[in-house]
């Protein structure tokens, strides 16, 4: 039988909670779908190891993960105990970073069951994938204080693009384009007033749109775009931005769609040289955690795109009808989705259901 | 009586369309209130003038404007004659900066008569106040490119933040805050990964804050800030950003509550060292100007913040009035609003119901 090797980091918070969920939905479909989840559970990237360790992760964090398939992931974060740069610089940021993987592919999808905040949007009517540039751009570490303590302090911040860094996400966003029915893909910039950075990823744009003549391409302000998310949602098909705006816009279109709580992420090196992390877009939710009401959908959802990822292409839609149909179950759902279930009763329908 | 010198500047597109409209409101105002208003219209900051002169503004525009009391701006941007870049900050941002406009002031405010995209909401259940950085930040020119048109291109743009720059704009928003009801301070961040600029912001936030004790802050990482806009945006009173995300949230804000149409802001330099500038939030809008369609609301709205800083709060709120009259009027509303009016048909019904 197939078998795939995952490396399990649960992290912090309500990543803990919803994890077990996850794989109990992962197991089930291995089982039902014949093929074999290889798993290794790691304390580490989490706050909880940092206090112990005084790092978040150890040194040789690459070799206790070895070569997984994939890596699976909850959340990380707690700030009372560590601020987040630090826990998250030492973490999920480094994963991206070390392993490369430079796209962050995010689904946005109205789904049943789920109250939408806009007004008059049914199942169907918002169907788009946010494309994020995940290594580099805005998220850089690269910069520092002059004066520091006084009146004068000139904090200064680098922001980096790079031709191999912005031409291979507009591929990837450009082959995605290409493959679905509209054909459409939409940049995210701001040129008009960040001078230099955007209007190269706008020149760059329109280079690699020249190689792609069959996708209708354009490009909103980042301002305006968001705006256009509330306001024509369905207007989007394929939407590719920075490290920082498709950060904004992959959480605002889940909430565009009714909570970012069910909204899975994959943080992808598509040429496999390094393992590829599957996430909830939630973070670790410090206020909720421990009451065991988090809602598990979104580490169920980045376990289909997951096996997705892995060829297991059937299994992984299997659950998605599984999460449809419990999220159009009221009793199923948890109390964000105004429901009554816990995590686990969620977790379970799910796993029922396929 | 009373006079107010006013430059006016109308820019390009549809800035040339609802200026007149602005102005219509502003005389009327003046004639009702007992005020004088010197106006002096300049033609530069356009796109039509860089086409003239090769540049967005005289080399003396200063001595142009002169000193007048402020600046009422229409809207800037042709992109298909001059790079959006090239027109900005040859004019709206470089008087920003000149002049020192520190505080970019943006209401988000539900109306009567404006359609919600959002479900279940209505006028008075949304009403809170943008406060913008809109100096330094983000919005730099400072950075470059190394490799040019070679595969190893890096380009780098810096993000430049003052203790100056950020606790004077921190001042302001928790001043404004400590006036309110609500007392509710909430800022914009993204310490988690924008790791040096915003744990420096978070920092300025706390330290201005302990000088607040009766004004309840909280911050929200940027991402999760935009999808509350969406869930809870009766959440919010003063939200302080910086430059980009304060733009941001500004365009945001008014798509939430149905349009980014009638929406105005102030950029002000509250020392009166140098003139205060009043302009719509909307752009130029190419894709309509010329049609006589554009919504004047923005400009008119514009014009009323105008008249509160000018000290002329009678007729500022009589103005407010009227636009709030107006747009519950089906008949009166701009096709925007799914109404029929053309651009002066609204204007005049504004003066008429003032
Ligand atoms: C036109 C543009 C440079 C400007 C900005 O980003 O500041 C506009 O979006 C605004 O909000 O006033
Ligand atoms: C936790 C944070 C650093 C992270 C990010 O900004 O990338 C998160 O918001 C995400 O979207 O995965």
């Amino acid at each position: 039988t197939r078998k795939h090797t995952i490396a399990v980091i649960p992290g912090d918070g309500i990543g803990k909670e919803v994890m077990p969920e996850g794989m109990r939905v992962l197991e089930k479909a291995a089982s039902l779908f014949g093929f074999d989840i290889d798993q290794k559970w790691h304390d580490f990237a989490s706050c909880d190891y940092y206090t112990r360790h005084g790092k978040m992760m150890p040194d040789n964090w690459k070799e206790e993960i070895g070569r997984p398939d994939a890596i699976f992931f909850g959340a990380v974060g707690w700030p009372d105990t560590v601020p987040d740069h630090v826990s998250l610089w030492g973490s999920l940021l480094q994963f991206r970073r070390e392993y490369d993987q430079y796209v962050n592919l995010r689904p946005v999808r109205l789904m049943p069951g789920v109250p939408c905040p806009l007004a008059g949007r049914e199942p169907g009517d918002i169907d788009f994938w946010v494309v994020r540039e995940n290594t580099e751009g805005e998220y850089s570490s690269v910069g520092g204080i002059m004066f520091p303590g006084t009146e004068r302090e000139i904090v200064i911040q680098e922001t980096v693009m790079t031709r191999v860094g912005v031409d291979r996400i507009l591929r990837f966003a450009f082959d995605l384009a290409q493959k679905r029915p509209n054909k459409h893909l939409t940049s995210a910039t701001k040129s008009n007033g960040i001078a230099i950075t955007m209007p190269y990823w706008d020149q760059r744009v329109e280079a690699m749109g020249e190689q792609y003549p069959d996708v209708r391409r354009d490009k909103y302000h980042i301002d305006i775009l968001t705006a256009q998310f509330v306001l024509n949602p369905d207007r989007f098909d394929v939407v590719v931005g920075s490290n920082l705006f498709g950060d904004i816009l992959s959480d605002l279109g889940p909430a565009c769609t009714g909570t970012i709580g069910v909204a899975p992420s994959a943080n992808i090196n598509p040429e496999g040289i390094h393992p590829s992390l599957f996430e909830p877009v939630h973070g670790s939710a410090p206020d909720i955690a421990g009451q065991n009401i988090a809602n598990p959908v979104g580490q169920i959802w980045s376990a289909a795109m997951m096996l997705d990822h892995l060829g297991e292409t059937e299994a992984a839609a299997a659950i998605m009808r599984a999460v449809e149909q419990v999220l159009a179950t009221p009793s199923a759902r948890t109390s964000d989705l105004k429901g009554a279930a816990s995590t686990q009763d969620c977790g379970k329908a799910i796993a029922d259901a396929l």
